[in-house]
């Protein structure tokens, strides 16, 4: 009998902000694939599966991303229930659909288990809200990874018609900035950058879109960052002011 | 002493896609605020609290926005654990952000849990991947209700750039398709309309954008719909076809 893979979204970091589907998926699983970022409090929800981590380690995957497939359907092909665990939500970023695609091409059931995206939920957790009545009723969600894809994207957009979140974009905060200003984003703009948000270590600065540049950032490569821009984020110092706990993370944390 | 107002996010519609932490907060609720989509096994999360329906019943609200937030005060100030529940995401449309201002002007202690948004989500569990690899490198996610929040977004967006996401569009899908192919996108797009996903009575339709507005919904007013335009739409026909449970609901529901 074949088994199946279960391509899962472990949310942003924090093990509380997995779903209860996710959390079945991981207790009935024969074997756990996961990524760098997934907390290792996760695993301990999966106390009979064998682990493998299949992520980056210094910036280099530890297995390509087909060894990855080529083992989920092996294992499934052996009648195993395979939990593929990714950061944040499968499907936004993080090749879920590709492997969605090998699955489907190999024949293996596959089922996909939405998790928490960080796009959504670290400028949330940061008092960040993405839409809000009168200032922003559309957001955009770039992978700021390479020039190719979000400068054709960035360019267009009519200045402040949707909040900006730009993933894996920290690198190219500087690039990025220049791009918006140039296509007549106003220099005052308010920004954010959010790095680690539910992880560890956690750091926000605030500022505005001119100053991103400037940001000084300690271990960036090694935690998960996002860029904000747009209105909204100038709400943060009212909204996360109102939670006591993490206000003190903030503040604790601030950077340069 | 004062209690506390969780602004909690429930998800699209099924309670196995809430969070722990959202149940934790439900768990410990003296009063649960909640409104119209939200399931009502979910309540049951929250056996010793007192319940209020504010959504909307036939279009209209059961309460005002300022009655919510009075409500949520007045409890909060007599010391009691107060959950407003909100469906998918606090900070995606629905008021959250708004709801977090008025806490912060009276001095509440708030908390905001994020909540899985449909906006990923309805496209994710019926096979659309919102970012893909060599496809889509970009998201974007409007509300469709009044032309005055979507058109200048959508008309300067670079056509094919992002993968559009349009909440609360249903009614306007025609003048939506329209604007689209107007700024350049090609009629044959792939486009879907979700409707109801995760809930009771789901549907789904794909087509090319030019047929949109021919698009014939049954019960859309009561149940939510997305609209999700890009070349990832077309992936659904394969990552869908994997997962049986659903593709049994999917094919029987199927919209003309």
């Amino acid at each position: 009998m074949t088994g199946r893979v279960s391509l899962v979204g472990a949310g942003p970091g924090d093990p509380e902000l997995l779903t209860l589907r996710a959390i079945k998926r991981l207790q009935a699983a024969d074997l756990v694939l996961y990524d760098a970022l997934v907390d290792p409090e996760t695993l301990q929800f999966a106390p009979r599966a064998r682990r493998f981590f299949v992520g980056k380690r210094a910036g280099r995957p530890a297995i390509t991303q087909d060894a990855i497939n080529r083992l989920m359907i092996r294992e499934a092909r052996r009648g195993h229930q395979v939990v593929r665990l990714k950061c944040g939500d499968p499907f936004v970023f993080g090749r879920g659909g590709e492997e969605a695609l090998a699955l489907a091409a190999a024949g293996i059931p596959c089922e996909i288990v939405p998790g928490i995206s960080s796009a959504i939920a670290a400028p949330l957790l940061s008092g960040i809200p993405v839409t809000h009545r009168g200032i922003a009723s559309a957001f955009l969600v770039v992978s700021g990874h390479a020039e190719s894809s979000y400068v054709p994207v960035l360019r267009s957009l009519a200045p402040g018609s949707a909040t900006l979140v730009v993933l894996m974009g920290l690198a190219n905060r500087a690039a990025i900035a220049k791009e918006l200003i140039g296509a007549g984003w106003p220099a005052h703009t308010p920004a954010a950058v959010l790095i680690g948000i539910s992880h560890d270590g956690e750091q926000a600065w605030h500022g505005p879109l001119e100053a991103l540049h400037s940001v000084a950032l300690e271990d960036e490569d090694n935690l998960p960052g996002i860029i904000v821009v747009g209105a909204v984020a100038a709400l943060a110092a009212i909204i996360a002011s109102q939670d006591g706990e993490r206000e003190t993370a903030r503040t604790s944390a601030s950077l340069g």
